[in-house]
């Protein structure tokens, strides 16, 4: 059995394990005993008269390894907190281990208990000593121990005439186990009506999209969603928690800055000096991006990058703007990231996990994830993401940098130092380790002084001469908590008081996955680059932004990483031959860059040569992609000069997300600078009804064509290939368009909408380049039987694409190709 | 007489000035001993049979401030260097002093002269002295002294059998003398045909747009293009010279990164310690803009900013380039500057222009201008020139600095210092003085390490720690100079070989006072802030920029400079009342503002009650600063959600320059995101024809505004009003439009084009608010009426408007309302 960070449970169960401190049994009776003992010692309230009621905390996997580190800790704490609140509390600790050993461990985990600092030592003895008495083992492993479990925490309830408020269970255990438990609390411990059950559960929440929607469909089977605690520790995390309180607070002076005129880029780093031994097991599954990035950084970079809700506090408010930011950042492509791994890393995992000596890992322990967010807030503001294992330094940081606005009239060796709005602005969330050694709100002094709550946060006065991100300390407003808690102790009081915005939603949680799997599948087979781990890393690691991609800033060292030589995304992309004409193909990215370049120069050229340039796209769901390339990576694309023509139209308005014209403006259009004049949507919607024919609208269409492309012969027809051979909105076994004078045709689809409006094919076959593109494996049998047929367009219309004059290459990927 | 430093020249002249060195008279005859004494020192060739031809040049202004500073040396120079080119040299000094007190004056200087340091003593004082004979003084006054000289030249020539090569006149004398002395040259002194006329002119060329082109079209009765040479001594500054070469020669490092997605900012800056003390009187009259920003830092910023031409030293190509790049950068207006002056100005004014104590001078000594271009290259990227008197040092440079787009994993206390990608990234043509006190050209290390020409540059070794620009100046790849020359020995040089890339054409000087003159008129009345001088100026002329426009970055210190407490533009926008309806009155930039962001609030408003917001828009000219303003300013306007509207459109094509559309289109559409479906052009063009009844463009226009806007009603209509009293484009005595069920008619102007679009009257009372924008001293007689009149459409159709049940806001300027 293997708990969430690989090691092994140990769920046997000692029967005895009481040392001489303590002096009671813990059946209800006894138990009773020892709330009447709390009683008089005084600190706790009368619990039958004032209690709020009882709270019954199970803690599962009591002596697993967070268990040990954190939780009983921040249990503890809890106890320490709420003595005086009114609650009654039982911790119950749990494991598959037997009674006695479990006993055992379990009380000499809670014998190390610590005092916090700032609590009195006298009242923390005796408060720990009730803690103790308040804390019993169970052996949780078939479904009776459960209805035992249930039955013992019913029995002390009614012995004390105590109002049950409610049971925390913490999930403490590997994923796997998640849903037999579950099914047992919620057959068996469900508390009665009118108390609240609240399940904590710890990541790993899947694996991807998929397993994530898999397992939460399970949980979902057994709990209600306001019933369930995600726990994403780093949002128990100080600095983190307090984004966005900090956003909130300082509206005022963030309002104007807080956006892509101002900002200039923002980091989330959490970079770890310790390597992955001894977890090799855990980590070989998961790598960086699963560990980290999707999890912690993502939820930090949500909190930056969130609308700001009206109320902070609500959580359902909360919710809805982060999963709108989700909605708005740009998906991820492999060269949206830089993967390493750690040398050591490989013969780590051959010994921990038995691997031969070839063995090659794939895993990645380092990342560099440059994302963007298309809002109108965040366009084109790069947010990185990075973290890794065995670097040169254990820090955690977000870390906003804002534009440089300001030109300092004074020679930089006269000027005031700390002052000068020549200095670099920003506003660092620091989470902990590092130069500072604490969590920090940095604010730099140039910028603002922010409002801070002050009861837990406090002003950093007589600072050092620190370096922090290339400013002295002294340059900034420092602040820091008032008190330092451990994000497992803010996390539990937040339980404790239902504060659900400190957890993450299933919607939360798989709108994540969805950002992060089409990342992890694309670079599963990615090369890493081997780096040696501390500060001999150097600029190894360095990287760069580039169009919207990131890259290692230095040329590609001997020891790269590529672990099969022949992974076929080396390949590089293959020229070759398909009908007699051009064939380009590889792996569907580089093929859509490919495709997009070979567009830019055609453009280029032709402007150059004609001063305009005449490009008819397609409709279908291929060229999306090929869209986002354009609009995010081809800045020197001649878009004023360029006209965008349809190559064909579904009818339906053109605000209709079914209409081609519609995905082209979402994707290409709104991003780009086409002149309005310039943009030849299809004229389907005439009169106020959709391509009827006596409102002539393939007539107006062919005008305009006529009007303004020279000879009607357009300088890029794009087409796709449908898995019955259609090509534009030809379909099979019908003439329309095939032949004959007219330039624009109505035609009938065979799926819905079936009304379309197409080019026809003496038309697109007089352009001067003709690029067709076939992505995915179910165009696998559409592409090899293309490859064997000759010109039969009444049964393939694409068979028909043939330029009397013009170029013709088809772009069709691997896996359309080879299947 | 004033030189145009302000100085008094003396045009006063000795009869003779000869030391006991020379010993010939300067008479036609004794020059002819001279060039054959010449010949028998060796150095020369035989003039008569090897010379290119000769060359006599003559120096108007000989004994003034910059022949005697810079002129002569650099003529010196350029005989030291030509001697043995082929060409003979004679050098004539001229002055309106008679001769004698003149010839005394110019020797003395001549006496002076220097030899550069890398030349042969022994070959510089043989040479000085040939020098010094071939140089003669003539008091040039009268027509008749022209003839005189032209009548010696043509002697000397006869006499030795000299081809003649050509004639250079360099003006050195005020700009009013320049018409004068280019007849007297047209008419008397041009040389026989086959030897070409070069004349040289000193700035300044005029002092507003309209003076220059006075002067300009004076100067063109008299010389042809090619004959001009219009100095810009910072062309001849080595670093600027530069500039054009060293991108043609560093294409391939550059082509990539020097555009918008690379470039941060730009400052061309021009700092002097020295102030105006002495030259007042010349100062007054230009200020630093005039002085410095409309020329040097314009013609730096235009070799930055330009295309590059196939050829950079083909007069011609870099000119067409240098236009187009005029032509790109958007106006300035009075936000785009600030200015200062520094405190002891005014009272030098005082004393040297002898005014009385409570004089105040509204010249600013200090300026920084903010300057965009909307060139697809540098769209965006921030322009700052700056330069001023009585700053903290003397430096001139040109800086480029470039996005940091890497993410530096390694710690920056790890960092290797020179070649890590995190640090700042610059390239920078340094002119001169400042901390490094030589012209050079640098280039981060972690750039590229340029190309330069070797036997012009060389690479500056074994560098100190200087700090240049925030980074040790071992940071750089360091350039200067092999030969640091004077700007007017390159300058003249360029002359002597006929390089007009080196001055500056009439087009390109017409150009940059169009692009200067709309900011000297709207800040002549604007405040300057005062600043004591030098190091003492702190951070007082720190600026910044703010949403396209500058400010400074201190609050207003209580010295600030406004002359006049009472000047127009300190009045605040005024609120009143014009026809019942509110009335918000400003000087016409600060009415556009207010408007703008009315609109803006309006849109934002309305889209959070109901999602979108529907906006009409007038053609005609106010509005396109209004356009522009909005375009550039107001980033938060949700245009994703507006609907734009035409109110009236001309029956043109859309694409015709006529068109409302197209203005509309050039001066917002094309620069904010509005959906393509959410824009509305009218239909005046259908079926290939303009406004024709039976295409029923205005029914269909009708159908489109009910399909979309709620119950007809606009969100906000905005209106002018012509001199005639029409608006949109309904006109005078004619009822179309004014009642009646139809919501958008045709109707005739009386001015071409006369086919018109409008929506009517009853449509626009409809609208939730309409805003009227009245602009101009054109205006005032019908504001004037309007204010006066009832409800008398037919009239004046723009009394016609009177929302029903909207709010109606009049937006009229000062000019308009007070004439």
């Amino acid at each position: 059995m293997v708990d969430r960070k690989g090691q092994t449970l140990i769920y046997a169960i000692p029967q005895l394990a009481f040392n001489s401190s303590w002096t009671c049994l813990f059946s209800p009776k006894m138990l009773r005993r020892v709330l009447c003992t709390v009683l008089f010692v005084g600190a706790l309230p009368s619990l039958a008269e004032a209690s709020q009621g009882h709270i019954s905390v199970v803690l599962l996997g009591a002596t697993g390894d967070l268990a040990r580190k954190y939780l009983w800790q921040g249990l503890f704490q809890l106890y320490l907190d709420q003595v005086s609140s009114g609650h009654s509390f039982t911790f119950h600790g749990a494991a598959l281990k037997a009674l006695e050993p479990g006993q055992m461990l379990m009380f000499d985990v809670l014998k190390k208990l610590s005092c916090p600092p700032d609590e009195s030592p006298n009242r923390c003895a005796v408060l720990k000593d009730q803690f103790l008495k308040l804390s019993q083992y169970h052996q949780l492993k078939t479904a009776e121990n459960y209805t035992m479990l249930n039955r013992e925490i019913e029995t002390l309830l009614r012995q004390e005439g105590l109002q049950e408020a409610g049971r925390i269970f913490y999930f403490s255990v590997p994923p796997f186990a998640y849903t037999e438990i579950a099914r047992h609390i919620n057959s068996s411990c469900r508390p009665p009506p009118g108390a609240w059950l609240r399940v904590v559960l710890e990541k790993p929440f899947g694996h991807d999209l998929q397993s994530a929607q898999q397992l939460a469909a399970e949980l979902r089977s057994f709990f209600r969603e306001e019933e369930m605690y995600r726990v994403d520790h780093y949002l128990g995390k100080q600095a983190v928690a307090h984004i966005l309180p900090f956003r909130d607070q300082n509206r005022q002076f963030l309002d104007p800055i807080w956006n892509r005129h101002h900002v200039e880029r923002v980091e989330v780093v959490l970079k770890e000096t310790v390597d992955a031994k001894g977890r090799t097991s855990f980590y070989e599954q998961y790598g960086v991006i699963r560990d980290v990035l999707q999890n912690h950084l993502t939820e930090a970079l949500m909190f930056l990058t969130m609308e700001l809700p009206a109320n902070v506090s609500r959580a359902e408010e909360v919710l809805q703007c982060k999963l709108q930011a989700f909605q708005s950042l740009w998906g991820l492509q492999k060269n949206s990231a830089v993967l390493g791994q750690y040398q050591a890393y490989a013969s780590q995992v051959q010994e921990e996990l038995q691997k031969a000596q070839d063995y090659i890992s794939t895993t990645p322990t380092f990342a560099g994830v440059l994302v963007h967010s298309g809002s109108l807030r965040w366009e084109g503001v790069p947010f990185l993401l990075t973290s890794g294992k065995a670097l040169d330094e254990r820090v955690g940081y977000v870390r906003v940098l804002f534009k440089n606005r300001a030109y300092c009239t004074q020679s930089e060796t006269l000027r005031d130092a700390g002052h000068s709005q020549c200095k670099a602005k920003q506003i660092i969330f620091y989470i902990g380790h590092g130069a500072l050694n604490t969590p920090a709100v940095l604010v730099s002094r140039n910028l603002f002084r922010p409002i801070m709550p002050e009861g837990s946060w406090r002003e950093e006065v007589g600072q050092s001469d620190l370096l922090i991100f290339g400013q002295p300390l002294s340059d900034y407003h420092v602040y820091v908590p008032v008190k330092e808690r451990d994000a497992y102790s803010v996390l539990i009081s937040n339980i404790y008081h239902g504060r659900k915005d400190f957890f993450i939603t299933t919607e939360n949680l798989l709108a994540s996955w969805a950002f992060w799997t089409p990342l992890l599948t694309s670079i599963s087979n990615q090369p890493l680059r081997l780096y040696p781990g501390g500060v001999e890393n150097q600029h190894l690691l360095d990287f760069e932004m580039v169009s919207g991609e990131v890259a290692f800033t230095m040329a590609e060292p001997l020891e790269l990483l590529n672990p099969t030589r022949l992974m076929p995304s080396d390949f590089r992309t293959i020229q070759s031959k398909f009908r007699q004409s051009p064939l380009v193909s590889a792996w569907s990215e580089d093929l859509i860059s490919q495709l997009a370049s070979d567009m830019e120069k055609a453009a280029s050229r032709t402007v150059a040569r004609s001063g305009q340039f005449h490009l008819a796209l397609s409709g279908g769901s291929s060229p999306v992609v090929l869209f986002q390339r354009l609009a995010r990576h081809h800045y020197a694309f001649p878009w004023k000069h360029t006209h965008i023509w349809l190559v064909d139209e579904r009818c339906v308005p053109l605000t209709d997300t079914e209409s081609n014209f519609f995905t082209l403006h979402s994707h290409l259009l709104q991003s780009v600078r086409v002149p309005y004049f310039n943009v030849h949507p299809m004229p389907v919607h005439l009169n106020q009804r959709l391509c009827v024919e006596e409102d002539r609208g393939t007539e107006l269409y062919a005008k305009e064509i006529m009007a303004l492309v020279a000879n009607a012969r357009f300088d890029l027809v794009l087409l796709g290939v449908g898995t019955d051979g259609h090509t534009a909105s030809l379909f099979p076994h019908s003439e329309d368009g095939l032949e004959g004078a007219q330039t624009v045709v109505l035609t009938e689809s065979p799926v819905k909408p079936h009304q379309r409006m197409s080019l026809s094919l003496p038309l697109i076959n007089k352009a001067r380049r003709v690029f067709v593109l076939v992505l995915g494996k179910g165009k696998h049998d559409i592409t090899t039987l293309l490859s064997r047929v000759g010109h039969e367009p009444r049964k393939w219309p694409a068979s028909g694409v043939s330029p009397s004059s013009g170029q013709l290459v088809w772009y069709v990927d691997y896996e359309a190709l080879l299947g």
